[in-house]
C-alpha cells in the first residue's frame, strides 16, 4: 500500500481529523501534503457530507442536509517543482470505498447512498418531476451494488472521485466570481438557484485561521461546478488506471479530490446523486513542464480512462428532443433533450412496476450512458440513453408478451421538501 | 438478399427514379411500397444531397448544397396492420455503402464525404469557429476509411442510417408546425435560422401531384430535425444488428429512411456531418399491437444497438463546461459544454501539426463517444468527448516529448461562406 | 464493389464455372487470377461440399457427403512481384454469404449447415459420443443465425473463411507429404484415419489437364490440415477488418481460399462444422518484402484480428482435465480436456431439455471460446470452453431453481453410420 | 472489509502462522475455518512457494525452488450443510496482492515474480527451448505490471487465483492415486515426471498430526494438477467478480485456495508461471443442494467469469499446427500446436531486439490468450495466440519499415539447470 500522506479516521468528523481539509476553492489554503513527481501515496476521502446521511429508510438526512458544507476534500496536497503552466499527470492507481470497514455509520463502510434534493435545495436534473427529497441505500459486495430500495437491479460499480482538481490562481477565481455572479444577479432570487456565490458559513480552508481565513471564505468558490482546474466534474469514467493531466495554476499544483462514487450513470442526473460513498484513492502524479501549452490544454482536465470500466454488451436506449414536456420548441437544447430522454426511460420503467422514483434512481446509480447523439439538426438536439439490460433480473427487452411485473417492495424513501 | 422493395439506380436523380421518395414529412405521402409484419426486404438510399457533392478537393459544391432539397427519404413503406399506438419493430439486419459499386461519382461509391457549412447556410455545432464551407472526401475499403484531406488517421465504419422514422399523424403535424413556428417567430431573421419552416420550393412528395401536392407541401414538415417520429436522429449506434421501435402514428406506420453515414461521432458536430453516402438498407419489420401504451413510449425511438459496432479500448478524452469561450457563464448548458469540450480536442490535436479544420472534421467522423457527464452541477454542466487514440497511426497521448509532427498535407478543402 | 477477379454462378458446379478452381495443394497449379500489390477484388467462394448438403430435415446428405472433393477453393491468385520468403498481407475487407442471394438450394442463400460426420467417415471431435451423421440447418437473418433443429438460441454471425493460404513449394509439399505418410503408416486402416494421403480420385486442379494433372493429382496435399501455408485453420476470429501475413513459398503467392463460415466455435468442433456456406471475400493484397526473415515467420500466417467481431459481455464457462471419460489419466493432453470440456457443456446443456446432440451442435455453431487454461500442472492440463450467455433465449444460468426446460421441438436430423 | 477467517502474517512462514494451511489434498484434513451459506469472508494467501522466492536478479532461488512444499493453501473452509452432491457457489467478491503492504520480502509485497524451471525440476511448457531456472521480477504499480527484467511492456493485471477447489473424498482420492500411478509407471524414471505422487516429505496437512498425518501425508494427493475438485486450474478469467460452481464430495466441501496470480497468460506457460504472488481473496459462498444432478455438474468446476477484466482492442496474433520443431507430424496434438504458436510468438518478438527469453516470460506473464482454434482438421490441430499490442510501448505490428529494436537491457536472470 502506498503510504497514507492524507489519513482519516472515519469515527471523527472532518475538522476532527488530524490533518483538516477544505470544502472551498482558493489559492491560498495552504498545501497539507508535500509530494514529488514519481511518488506514489494514498488519500483518504471523506463523503461529500461528512457523515451526515444514514443508512435507513428515510430521506429526512438528505431534506436536511448541510449543504453550505460541501465537499469535504483532501488536500491541498503540493506537488514539488509544479510551476503554473505546467501539466500535472495523476494517474488513479485505485480506488475504492473505506479499506478494511465494511459495516458502520458511515457511507462507505460496505454501502452507500443517492439521494435527490428537494427544489427547494436545489433539486436536480428533473426537479420538476420529482420535487421532494428522496433517498435509496445500496449495499456493496463483491464490486456489485444492490439495493433494498429498488429490488430486481444490481450491477458492477464504476468506481471513481466525482471531484478532484488543482487549486486556482487568484486570478482564476477572480474570474469565477465574477462570471457566477453576474449569472446570479439575472435572477437572483431563483429557486433553485443559478449558482453558489462564495459562503463564509461553514467554510473550511484546511490550516487556515483568523483573519485570513475570513478573507479567503468570503472570496472562495464554492465546489458544486467543475471549472477549468478539474474539480466536480463527476466523470464516470475516472476509474482506476485513469490517467488524468490536469492545468497547473499555483506553485505546486495544490491537488484535492473527493466526493467518491461507488458507481454513476452519465450525468449523475439525481444530483446527490451517484452512489455517495467515502473511501480511499492511491494516486501517482508527475509533472510535464511547460505542458499547458505544449498540449494547449489550458483549461479543464483531459484524461485517459482505464482498462478495467465494467462491461456490458446488451443495451437498451432511449431517445429524446429539446422539447419541453409542455411542448414547447427549444433551440439545440441538448441538456433539455437528455432530461427528455431520462423521462421516457423513466416512462419505460415503470411499466415494469417500478415506481418513478425507483426508475430515476437507477438511471442516477447504474453505469448508464448518456450521449450527445445530434447537436445541429435545428432546432432538435438529439440525446440518448443507453441502460445495460444484464443489470435487471428479468427480461427488460420489449416483446409481444408485455412487461414483466416487478414487486416494487418498500420502494424510496421520500421526505416532503 | 432480401427483394430490393425500394430500388435506385445510381446514374439517375432522385426525382428520375422508377418509385420516387419524399424530403418531407406528411401523413397524405402515399405508400410506395407495401410490406407485411415478419418481412425482410432492401430499400437503397440515396446521398442526402442526391448527388450535389463531388469526390474532388473544391468545397465549392457544400458551399452551393441544394439545402431545400434535403433530405432525399426512400420511403414511405406501409406495414400492414400497423395502427395508431403500436410500436413498429424495425430490425436493421444491414446496412452499407451502395452495393457492387465501389467507383463513380457518387457518394457511397467507395467513398463519401463529411461537409461543414457556411454560417449563411446553417453553420455547424462550432460555426463561430469555421464560418465557411468545407469538405473531405474519405474513401472506404474494407470497412475503414481514409482521407487525402485528413493525414494519419484511419477508422473502422460504424455504419448507420442517419434517418429513420415514421410519418406524423396530421394532429403531430400540425404540433410540430406550430411549434416550431413559435420559435422561429422569436427571432426570424436570425442567421443561421433557429428552425426551417415548411418549404414548397423543393418538395418531393412521391407520388402526391397538383392540389394535393401544392396543399402537402406547404405544410409538409422539413426533415432536419429529429422529431417524435425518430427521424433525423443521427445517432452513430443504429448500426447492423439494431432493433428499433418506432411510435405509429398513421395507419401502415409509413416508414422511411435515408441519409445514410459510413461514420459519425456523437452529435455529428460537422452537420454534414457524419460521412455522407448512399447506399442500402436491409430491414426486417414487426408489429407490437398497442405498444405505445404497454411499454410507455408515446414519442421517441427507443432502440437496442446492435453487437458489432467497432471496438476500441484505448481513448484519450476532453472536457468542457458550460463558459463561452468569450467567459460569460451559462447555466447548467450541456450543449455549450459540448461545444468546449470539442473545442478544447481541436486545440490538442491541431499541437500534433493538424489544422484546426482538419481536427474539427476528424471529431465529426470518427467514431468518437461524446457523454453528458454532469448536467446537475449548478452552474456548470460537464460534456466529455473521447477519441480512440487508435485511429491514428502515430502516438497521440501526452508525453513528455511533446507531440509527433503530422504532415498535413493538402489540407481541408474551403470555399468562403 | 471490388472487381470479381474469381466468379461463381450459383447454379452451376464448380467444375462448370468459367474459372476452375482446385481442391489439392500443389505448386504447380497454375494461377486462374493475376493481381498486384495494392489491389483490391473480390472472390467468390463455393461452400465446401460444392452444393451436396441440402436445406432439408435429413442428415442422409452428411452421411454420403463427397469427401474426396473437399475443399473447392477459389484460386490460385498470383500476386505481381511476391517472391519465396516475402510475406503477403491479405486484408480481409469483407467476407459474407453469397450477395444478393438469400434463397435457394445453395447453402449461402440464406442459410447454411453444420454437419456431424458418422465415425465411418472421419467423426469429429467427439466421434465417440456421437458416431452417426446428424445435420443443422441455420437460418440467416440480419447476420443473426438461428436454427428449426436447435430452438431457444440465434447468435451474431462471426463471418470467417475456414480456409485460405498460399501454395507450397514443391519441397514444401515433399515435406507434407513425407511426414503424413509417416503418421499414416503407424497405423494404416485406423478409422478414422489419422490423416487423408493424396488421392487422385475427384481431384480438381485448376486448369491443369493431362499428364500434368495425372502427375499432380497423385502427389497434391489434401486440404484439410493446416500447415505452413496457412491452409484450413478454422480459426473463426478471421472476421472482416482482419489483416494475414502469409508466408511465401513460390512465385507470385498463389493465394487461395474458401470453406467460408456464418460462424463457429472455437475448435470447429463438429467437424462440418461451423455453419457452412458459400458467400463471397473482398481482399486486398501488399507484400513486405524478405518479411519471413525480417519478422521471423517462416511458416504458419499471423494475423491481427479485425475490429468487428460480435460482443457478448456474460458467458458461462467449463472446464476440462485430460482423464478419459474411462478415467485413464493422460500427460497433458490439452485436446482431451478441451473434449471433456465440451463434454461437461454438453451435460449441462442437456439439463436444459435439449438432446446431447442439439448441445453439440450449439457448441459447433455459437462464438464459443476456447481456450488452453492451463498446460503445464502435470500431468492434467486444463482447457476451458465459454459459452456467451445471451444466446439463449431463456435463462441459461444455474440457480437455486433448476433448469428452465426447453421445448427441443423436431430436434436434430441423424443417419445411422 | 469482510471478518478475516484465515489471516497470515507476511513476517512468519506458513507452518508458523496462527492458522496452519495445508499443501496436499485430502478428506481428514480438518476444516480449520467454519463458514454458514450466504457468509462473506476474507482469506489471506501465501504466495505458493512460502517466501522462498526473492526481489532479486539471481534465478538461483528457482533452481533451488522446495517443489515438495507447494502450494501453500488456505483452507480447508467448511461450508455449513454442503454435502456430497451439492454445488458449492463461490463469488469472487475481491482479490489483489496483500492488502496495505506494497513493499517487503515477500512476493505480493507490490511485486510477483515469474519463473521458468529448470528441465530437472519439472520445467515448463517449452523445457526443450529454455532447460535452465529464469527468473523476472514484475512490479505492481496501479494494477499495472512492469518489469527491469524486460523493458518495453506493461500491462494491466487479471488478478486470479491459480487455485481453488473442494475436498476430494477418499473414493474420488483413491481414483487419482490410481490413475495418475498409472501413468508414471509407464515412464517412473522420466525427467520431467509424467505425474507426482503422494509425497510425505514437506507434506502439510492442517492441524494433522502423529498418526493421522503419517497415513494421509502417504495417500494426500499433490496439488500441481487440476482434478475434479477444481484445484490448480490456472484459469486466468477467475477475476473479481467471477461466480464459480465447484462440485461437493465430502460434507463441509472443504473449500480451499491459494497460489495468487497478478497476471498470467491462458496456459500459464513458463509454469512458475503466472505472476506470482500472496495476498488476500474475499469470497462469499452459497449452496445449490443437490445442484451436481440438477445441472449435470459431477466434476469440474463451472463458473462465470466478471466483468472487468482488462480491455485491449487491437491484437497480434500467431498459429501453430501439430508437427514438431523436429518435423515430425502427430495427430491432432493441441498442446503441441500451442507450443508451436507460442514458439512462433517468440521468435516474432525477438525480431524487436528481445531476448528468448524475454520474449517467453511476456507470453507467461501478460493477459494474451491461448484458443483451441480448429481440433479436427485431421492430422492437424491449430491452436493460436493473440497479443494484445497495446502492452507494448512501441509499434509491435509488422510493417515494411521493419522491426522496432528495443534495448532488451540487462535481461532475465538464469541459472543453469
Amino acid at each position: 500500500m502506498p503510504e497514507v500522506v492524507f489519513p482519516l479516521d472515519s469515527t471523527k468528523s472532518f475538522t476532527d481529523q488530524r490533518i483538516v481539509g477544505h470544502n472551498r476553492w482558493h489559492p491560498d489554503i495552504p498545501a497539507q501534503v508535500h509530494v514529488k513527481p514519481g511518488d506514489s501515496f494514498r488519500v483518504h476521502c471523506r463523503e461529500w457530507f461528512d457523515g451526515a446521511i444514514h443508512n435507513d429508510d428515510s430521506a429526512d438526512d438528505i431534506l436536511n442536509a448541510p449543504l453550505n458544507g460541501v465537499h469535504v476534500l483532501s488536500g491541498p496536497i503540493a506537488v514539488e517543482g509544479a510551476q503554473p503552466g505546467d501539466l500535472l499527470i495523476v494517474d488513479i492507481l485505485d480506488v475504492g470505498p473505506i479499506p478494511q470497514e465494511d459495516s458502520g455509520p458511515l457511507a462507505g463502510q460496505g454501502w452507500g447512498y443517492t439521494g435527490v434534493f428537494a427544489t427547494s435545495n436545489g433539486g436536480g436534473f428533473l426537479t420538476e418531476q420529482f420535487p421532494d427529497a428522496y433517498k435509496v441505500i445500496w449495499d456493496f459486495q463483491g464490486g456489485v451494488a444492490t439495493s433494498r430500495h429498488v429490488p430486481g437491479v444490481s450491477f458492477t460499480g464504476i468506481v471513481h472521485p466525482g471531484l478532484m482538481g488543482t487549486a486556482p490562481s487568484a486570478d482564476l477565481l477572480a474570474t469565477w466570481n465574477s462570471r457566477e455572479g453576474a449569472l446570479i444577479a439575472t435572477d437572483p432570487n431563483r429557486v433553485p438557484p443559478l449558482a453558489l456565490p462564495p459562503q463564509p458559513d461553514s467554510a473550511i480552508l484546511g490550516s487556515l485561521s483568523g483573519a485570513d481565513f475570513e478573507r479567503a471564505a468570503a472570496e472562495a468558490a464554492r465546489t458544486a461546478p467543475p471549472r477549468e482546474n478539474g474539480g466536480n466534474q463527476d466523470i464516470k469514467n475516472l476509474t482506476r488506471g485513469t490517467r488524468v493531466f490536469y492545468p497547473v495554476f499555483v506553485d505546486g499544483a495544490k491537488l484535492s479530490m473527493g466526493d467518491l462514487h461507488f458507481s454513476q450513470g452519465d450525468g449523475e442526473i439525481t444530483f446527490c446523486g451517484a452512489i455517495e460513498m467515502g473511501g480511499f484513492m492511491d494516486l501517482h502524479v508527475d509533472v510535464i513542464k511547460g505542458g499547458m501549452q505544449t498540449y494547449g490544454v489550458t483549461e479543464n482536465a483531459i484524461f485517459m480512462p482505464g482498462r478495467t470500466d465494467p462491461q456490458y454488451s446488451e443495451w437498451l436506449a432511449f431517445s429524446g428532443t429539446s422539447v419541453t414536456l409542455g411542448g414547447e420548441q427549444r433551440y439545440l437544447d441538448s441538456h433539455l433533450s437528455y432530461q427528455r430522454a431520462c423521462l421516457h426511460a423513466i416512462d419505460y420503467l415503470t411499466q415494469f412496476g417500478y415506481s418513478a422514483i425507483q426508475a430515476y434512481m437507477i438511471l442516477g446509480a447504474a453505469p448508464i450512458e448518456g450521449r450527445l447523439s445530434g447537436v445541429v439538426d435545428i432546432p432538435n438536439s438529439c440525446s440518448t440513453v443507453y441502460i445495460p439490460t444484464e443489470i435487471f433480473d428479468f427480461d427488460v427487452r420489449p416483446g409481444k408478451n408485455g412487461p414483466h411485473q416487478v414487486d416494487p417492495g418498500q420502494g424510496v424513501p421520500r421526505s416532503a421538501g
